[in-house]
Order: C-alpha cells, then structure tokens, then sequence
C-alpha cells in the first residue's frame, strides 16, 4: 500500500536524527570551523560545561570536549610526536609541520585583528578530546571594529564510518565487515564579520587530511589530501577593494601553478552558492579540496602561502573601510546579506552541517555565524542602486582580475 | 581506491545539489510555509519578479509560482469543483472543504493580529502556479506590536517522484518503470514574531493531503491524510502564559480524543528539536503527522477545531505582554532565541528544507524567519535566572497541565 510508507510512524520521531553518509565526498568538506569530524561512537552522557541543566543522553559521532586551561605545545598523538619509527610520527612529518604552520597564521591573524580594532580582545577556550586532539577558539566580539571573529584551529583523530567505507570500496560478499578507517584531520578556520557595513566579510579555512596506514598492510602508504579557500562577502562594492583581494590570492597561485587561480576562483563561486536564492554567499575568492594530485610538500608550501595571504589581502580594506559614515539604512541591507550568510552556513557549508550531525563542538561551528542577522519579507534593492550591483555580482559571478594579469606578464595570451 | 571516492571531483561542484528522497515520509512533514511539494521539472528558466538580474537557469522541482492580482475564489483545478461525477470533485469535497476552511483561518486570524497590533498592516501576495494550484502570503512586518507576521495558506498539485514511489512499494521486477503519483496538497501555516520579548513567538501550521486516485484503477480509494500543530516560542516563561496556551490546545484535542493532547503534545516535544543544541525551539504544543487512522470527517473537524483554537490560545497572551517593559538585555536575550529559532527552521524543520530543495516560493517558505536574530559566542545564562529557567524547560520539556485536567474532570485516574 503506497502511502503505508508515506504515513510512516518514523515520521513522528526526530530525536533518532538519521546521519546518512550519502555522499562520502562531504567527509572532506570542511570549509567551515572547526574540523569537527570524526566517529568514534560513544555511550557517554552529554555533558555540558558551566550549565548543570544539561541531562539528557544524546549520541554523538565525535568524542565530547575536554576544556584545558593551557595551550598544549602540541594536539599531536604521543604516537606522532616521534616516537615510533613511523615516517609520519617525526617532528617533521607533514602532519606536526601543518598544525605548527595553523597555529602560527591563528597568532598572527588575531594579532593584526586585535591590532586593527584597537578595543577588542580575542577571548580563547582551549579544548582537547581524551583520544587525541583539540583545539584552540578565538573570538573577538563587540570590538570597536569586529562584530565578531572567530579564529580556530583544531586538530582531529577521527573514524570514518563503515557506511562511508563501503561507500569507498564496494563490497560484493555482504557478509565481509569492512572496519572502520582511521584518519587525521588539522585546519585552522576563521569568519571576521566587521561593524562597517562598508567593510567586508572574510572568510578563510585551510585544512590537512591524512588517513592512517591500514592495520593489516602497515607499510601501505597514508593517503592524504589539502584542502581550504579564502573568500570575501561584502555587503557594498568597492571594485578597487575586491581588485585587490583577489589579486592577493592570484598572486599566492602563481607562485606555484598558473592554473590554479581561475581553477580556484571558479571553484569558489560554485561553493558559495545559495542554491534556493540563485546567487552567491559573496564576492568569492579561492577554494579548492582533496588536493592530492601534486607534490605534498609543494601543497604545504601553498597552503601556507594562502594562509599567510589573508592579513595582506583583507587588513588593508579594513584599515580604509572601518570608519566611512553609514546609514541605518546601510546597516539594514548589511545584516540583511548577514542573514544570506547564515543561510549558507547553516543550509549549505559542509562543514557546519556535518559538524551539527556529528557533534563537535557547537560554539566553535557556529561562532562563524554573525553577531546579528536580519530578514525582511521580500526585500528588492531598487535596480541600479548600490545594494543591487552587489546583488548581481552575487548572481551573476565577477572576473574582477584579467586573466593575463600576473601570470601573464607578458600580456601574451 | 578508498581515498579516490572520498577525493571524489564531484564534491567541488555545489551547483548540481542532489534532491534526495532519503525518506518518503519527509514529503509529509511540511510544518511549515508553504506548502511547497510537487516534483514536476520544467525546464524553463528561473525568472524572478521585479529583479531583472536574474538570469541564471536553475533546475526546478516545482512550477515557478506567477504573481496574480487577486485572490481567486478557489485555487482547486476547475476539474475538483464538481464538473466530473467523481466524490472529490464536488464542491463539498473534503479538499474543497479544507481550502476553504485554510482561508478562512487566514482571514481570522490576520484580523486578530492587526486588531491587537494597532498600527501594522498585512501586506498580501497572491500567486498561483501554471498547473494549478496557488497560495496566498500575507506579511505584517515592522508593526506596533509584532516584528514579522507571517500568514499563509497554499494549495499545491504535486507528483511525488518515482523515487519515493518505489521506496513506498518496492518493484521486484527491475523493468517495470513505477509512474509519479499526483497528490493534491492544501495547508495554512504561519509564524508570529512580537517585538516585546516577553511577549512569545507562536506557530501553527494545518494541512491536508489526499493522493489522486492511480490511472489503471479510477474506482481505487484515495488516499489522503492530516498534518498540522501549535507551538509556543517564549523567550521568557510566564507560568500562566504556557498553562493557559496548552489549556485551550488541550481543550481542542479532547474534543475529539483523550489521548490526542498527550501523545501530541509529546510529538511537539520530539519534533521542534534541536539536536545539535540538545534542546527544543521553544516550549511546545501539538504537532500530528500522516493522521489518517480515524474518521475524515473526524479529522477534518479536529484541524478545523485546532486552526480556529489560535486565537484564543495566543492573542491574550499578547494583550498582556506586548507593553511590558524591557531592557537591552532582555532584547538581546530575546534575539539569541531568535538565532535558535532561525537554527531549528533552516536545519532541521522538514517543510523548510524540502521547500528550499524543491524550489518552492522562497519569500513563503522564509517568511518563518525573525526579522532579526543573534548569536553571541557561547553564551550561558545565569545559573537560577530568567533565562536559566527558560533554556531549563527547553531541555528538559515539562508537562504545563496535569494530566488529569480537562480530559478526567473528576479527577479519576
């Protein structure tokens, strides 16, 4: 009978919240803060810190969070601090060098932030998870330029399910029960939502994935992969502004490949998409995921290099953009576009979606989501209007660089 | 390879978002506005009204909806108002029935809110779409009293997706192609945001469902089914307040069962969940999905009885509260629960997120949201406080009226 199934009693019930690895793809999508992946399922309780009314089991798909007082020199594993003779478990290996590399761009972001603001101070909340890893959150709010920013970084010891396992390699016999797969993540993620509505939003998350080496063929090679982006949302356009950010992230490309800035940009402009309103979160930038198709120290370099791009590509808007005169009417159609970003986030972003079904930390996912959003039933900037262009550069995405423009020099084409 | 899936090049591409039926019975779940099913794809382009930027072609599950310029004397198809002998197709149908009693309700309870409002009016978009089927939105936004007010009823023709038809009765035979399933689809849904933050948000939402009868076999039985409920969304608890909401949904449930008010006020509980938070939106009402196991007509007086119980139920709670005064504080109080009620609708409510997925009308199906909101980063309320006390109840539902009340007036258990 047809609607038997239409009128199912599992209808009724959504505090068995299914989490569906449908496409396992998503597992390396984590554009947004933090890196809450992982599946390790335990029986334990929720428990909630500094708030006693929290009693209720939930299950959860990642170890709940430890606060720590003090930074730990590492988030590493004992086991990948060099003790084994294990390529990976060396000071050096790429896993220790991109979580020194994240800490280091989370420091000197939040230094030139604090140092724009001049009021504002990030607050930290240091956490670990007692199999390994944790992170560190840093947010500055109601600063004297910052509404909020958030700067992550997290490094995670995670199990991928089974369902995505044998999503990843079929298995023909059903009685073969494939284990679950070990893996690494470390990222550093950062949203700076300004007061302005003249000055921008940014947005940046770079992140290493490595799988661990399969128990029964332990010289096997780990798999790994890059993945990160930068990107811009402003609520007004200033050309000369968004000229000169992504010519910061082209400039960070070409030192490695001419292909990947309009392979990125393009990228980007395809992820930042708000699919139920046709148009993009914002202005775009740079994004790519599962990098593993190039040299893996030339990735690190890269990714360091973009990470290291943010503060001269967006400090210097800031510097000319925090104190221009706005309206009620300006702040109005800023956090109307802040409520467009939380419906990125919130609907979209791989990231946040999965980290919401998976349990990481909440405060940390969503301290990417603005102090305060707006939305207006129907709301139609006047055609022609300032509000508008930035609309149609959402729908309608922007070359805002030439293409022969620095890896061109020449101007050949 | 495991890691060429989860490397997978198809995760950079957001722009073709996969519509899945994961669960047939989502389709039924459409607490919110509007009712926005129908999976019948055109290819025609996405045109938006009044905004001639938009020029993208986007994939539609459903008609685009045409403005109209006004309200027509039915949305039903001219074939379901009695020109053919079938029972459905007579004008005391119980879909001509519904829509008009759906319209009616709006009619209601839009005077109520301007009533109680004083200054605020609603202002009204009527659409409908190509191949039948319509709605009406009326919005009171910015008003004395209320911040957003959205009413709206719908009435869609929709075919369910061979996908879900094969999930509801499984196809041995791999050859035999199963053909969509035409339903018919009305409801009146609405979300009320005052601006006093001790005056509360409320909810409701009552729709009808009915499939249309399969092709090969005309003299088949329809199916058909009710959907619908009331919530309330404090920001601050009044005792009284909550008791006197759950008195008159009660009142309405025992009417016709005595078991309707606690298994729906459960099922209110389970539903406006937030899982990631581990608590609900706010301190429940009724919620029922996929009701068909009683009397039609039974039923059809139930949703009657519950829509018209609104009123009663929710504007004198606002007489009382709407002029209370507030600090700052409360307010931003206030707009963290808004964040949380933007949270619940744009992740997990099942009428939300199918809408956006299918293409339904955007500004209907948003219409939910506050006029603004607030996320401050890992805000905790004092323990003991107001605010305590409120989040308190948000985790851990309690029971507003004993059970004895009403449905046993002598007390007998």
């Amino acid at each position: 009978m047809l609607p038997a199934i239409l009128s199912s009693p599992s209808s009724s019930s959504t505090s068995t919240f299914p989490l569906r690895y449908s496409s396992p793809s998503s597992l390396t999508n984590l554009s947004s803060l933090p890196l809450t992946i992982g599946c390790r399922r335990t029986s334990k309780k929720s428990t909630h810190n500094n708030c006693s009314i929290r009693v209720q089991a939930s299950s959860r798909m990642i170890e709940k969070e430890t606060p720590e007082t003090e930074r730990p020199h590492t988030f590493l594993r004992e086991s990948d601090e060099g003790s084994s003779g294990d390529e990976s478990s060396k000071p050096n290996s790429v896993r220790a060098r991109f979580e020194k590399m994240i800490r280091e761009v989370q420091d000197s972001v939040c230094a030139a932030l604090e140092e724009v603001d001049g009021g504002g101070k990030f607050k930290e909340d240091v956490w670990s998870r007692p199999g390994g890893g944790g992170g560190i959150s840093r947010v500055l709010q109601d600063g004297d330029v910052f509404e909020k920013a958030g700067v992550n970084v997290s490094v995670v010891y995670g199990v991928m399910p089974p369902e995505a396992y044998r999503a990843a390699r079929p298995v023909d016999n059903g009685n073969t029960k494939p284990g679950p797969i070990p893996f690494f993540a470390a990222g550093v993620s950062s949203v700076i939502h300004p007061k302005n509505p003249f000055a921008p939003t940014v947005h940046f998350n770079y992140r290493y994935f490595e799988t661990d080496a399969p128990k029964d063929t332990p010289g096997a090679p780990r798999q790994w992969w890059f993945g990160g982006g930068t990107d811009l949302t402003p609520a007004y356009i200033f050309e000369e502004d968004v000229k000169h950010f992504h010519s910061v992230q082209k400039g960070a490309c070409d030192k490695f490949d001419a292909s990947f800035y309009p392979r990125f940009k393009k990228w980007c402009d395809d992820y930042f998409y708000i699919k139920h309103r046709d148009e993009r979160r914002g202005l775009g930038g740079i994004f790519f995921d599962d990098l593993n198709d190039y040299d893996q120290e030339m990735l690190l370099s890269f990714s360091t290099e973009c990470a290291n791009s943010v503060i001269p590509a967006y400090i210097p808007i800031i510097e000319k953009r925090k104190d221009t005169p706005f309206t009620d009417e300006h702040k109005a159609w800023q956090q109307l576009r802040r409520g467009r970003y939380v419906e990125f986030n919130l609907v979209y972003d791989r990231g946040t979606t999965f980290g919401l079904k998976t349990g990481g930390r909440i405060e940390s996912i969503l301290v990417s989501l603005p102090l305060s959003a707006r939305w207006e039933y129907d709301h139609q900037p006047v055609e022609g209007s300032e509000e508008w262009k930035l609309l149609d550069a959402c729908i309608n995405p922007k070359e805002w660089i030439s293409p022969s423009f620095g890896s061109h020099p020449e101007g050949i084409e």
